[in-house]
């Protein structure tokens, strides 16, 4: 019997036929036909909610390689009692991210919001200057793969970030890392608080009102990680109030943002529709992660990178 | 008879205080208090239209520092008849634009712009992700300080801009420069064209319908000279048929912007209020120029930099 791959997305034929290269027995598929396919599902590319099926204790489902790098809206408990491994796309947006935060971070050093809040009300008016790159002090939280990335580019424009992660451990292009139990210490310090980590039990609303409460009145809070890490009625009552100057957020805790949403109505505030990742030639990146991967599963049933900690939960 | 330093605008007193010591002689003065003083003005730092009197064949105006690099809305000729020195303060802001510059291709590059015109209805909307910054063909129109300036910015991301210039010389920074006369020529294999080239009789109207209609229809056209080498109405037509695809504007042929400019009525335009040079620590920097200048003129009655050719006009 046939075993599928059930992509939650299309590829292009010449990345699927490397996949029937790689695993002559597996057929790439993106819709279940029959009641009984379900059973032949090993792996998946993706996850779909109406998937449940997959997670019964007789559904053959081996593998799940999540498209995105965060894996937070996935029901990991549930993998983690059927023995599914899950792999993640983590190492492709790392530029793009890094990218997209540099261009917050000039856009509002040189005053390009109170210019997008100009050209909004057709009115020319004075922008304020807020400062050089290199004399900012910066904070990343999360020193992972993307927040390397960012460091060092920072680095060669001559800036040089403070880190966060766990356990203030040493991680690459940054000159100082702090644990997350310091966080909250140190936040007064900085500038720009630029957010990368993962959702998790322990990230979940970390940004609250008493962490605003302790920044500058002139910080710039920078979200790209995952919107369920803010407090949200907590940031837009600190951006109402101006309790902090700004914020740059690319992700929220509901998706798509409604239309009646409160940050919406802010002045001090700049919105993009989750873009931070977007990167070009996205499925020949991905498939090189998948197609490294899926080798070895057939091999040994054991995937080679970018595996999951469901427990951790990144 | 004091002699006096006439200013546009208020300076520290600590700055005061350093020309006072170079040149005990003058007064610097914001305000001609009496009919008698006009004569008594030798320098001027900046110029407003009411200093007329400054241009008449009795006046004993030497000296006029510029307190920007464009010197386009000056009396040149006046000045030449007179044989008044013009100064400028070319090389404040070359960081400052370079910066700005970068700002506005990341931002068309990663969807920002598409964000902005989302948030301005409040929707969240799907934004484009128009390619990396390495692979963009950009063109420089202007390769002086300001263009050599992003040109080494842009090399350290790991673009490498074409330049160009009046005679096609070779400039730091530009592996690849051509003349001004071959602009129409080589104009559609670009993504970016960026115009920093200062407002002369052979620069106005220079980006004209005929120039936008061999652009390529993508093309991204950014103009952080000045307003008058644009043929305003012109772009206005290449941005509404989407001749080509976006501007990025910080100068304009009136400023400030009238609210009724059709140019506010587009939505593939980004705007900001002449912003791009907008230093800190501007005072002091300027002040370096003029101090030296001035050192030399109390000893020589010569300047020793930024001296402008009022033939050439910069």
């Amino acid at each position: 019997m046939t075993k599928y791959i059930l992509s939650s997305r299309p590829f292009k034929p010449e990345l699927i036929n490397e996949i029937k290269k790689i695993a002559p027995e597996y057929d790439f598929i993106t819709e279940i036909a029959t009641t009984e396919a379900w059973q032949q599902v090993e792996i998946t590319i993706g996850w779909q909610k109406k998937w449940d099926k997959l997670l019964a204790p007789n559904s053959n489902l081996k593998w799940v390689q999540s498209i995105s790098a965060g894996v937070d809206y996935l029901p990991l408990q549930d993998f983690k009692k059927q023995n599914i491994l899950l792999t993640n796309a983590k190492g492709i947006h790392k530029e793009a991210i890094s990218e997209h935060v540099l261009t917050t971070i000039l856009m509002r050093l040189r005053g390009f919001n109170e210019a997008a809040v100009g050209q909004r009300h057709k009115k020319w008016q004075q922008t304020i200057f807020y400062g050089k790159l290199e004399e900012q002090k910066i904070l990343i939280v999360g020193t992972g793969q993307i927040g390397q990335e960012l460091a060092g580019t920072l680095n060669i424009l001559g800036n040089h970030p403070t880190g966060i992660n766990t356990s203030g451990h040493s991680a690459q292009n940054f000159t100082n890392t702090h644990a997350i139990s310091e966080l909250k210490t140190i936040a007064q310090q900085f500038d720009f608080i630029v957010n990368i980590l993962p959702l998790t039990a322990e990230t979940y609303h970390l940004y609250d009102t008493e962490f605003f409460n302790l920044l500058r009145k002139t910080a710039t809070f920078i979200n790209v990680g995952r919107g369920a890490s803010v407090d949200t009625p907590a940031l837009v009552k600190a951006l109402q109030e101006q309790t902090i100057a700004y914020a740059a957020l690319d992700v929220f805790e509901e998706e798509p943002l409604a239309s009646n949403s409160p940050l919406w109505e802010l002045d001090n505030i700049l919105i993009t529709p989750h873009i931070a990742g977007m990167v070009p030639h996205f499925q020949q990146k991905f498939m090189r992660i998948f197609l490294k991967n899926l080798d070895s599963f057939v091999k040994t049933q054991a995937v080679s990178q970018n595996q999951v900690d469901l427990t951790k939960g990144y």
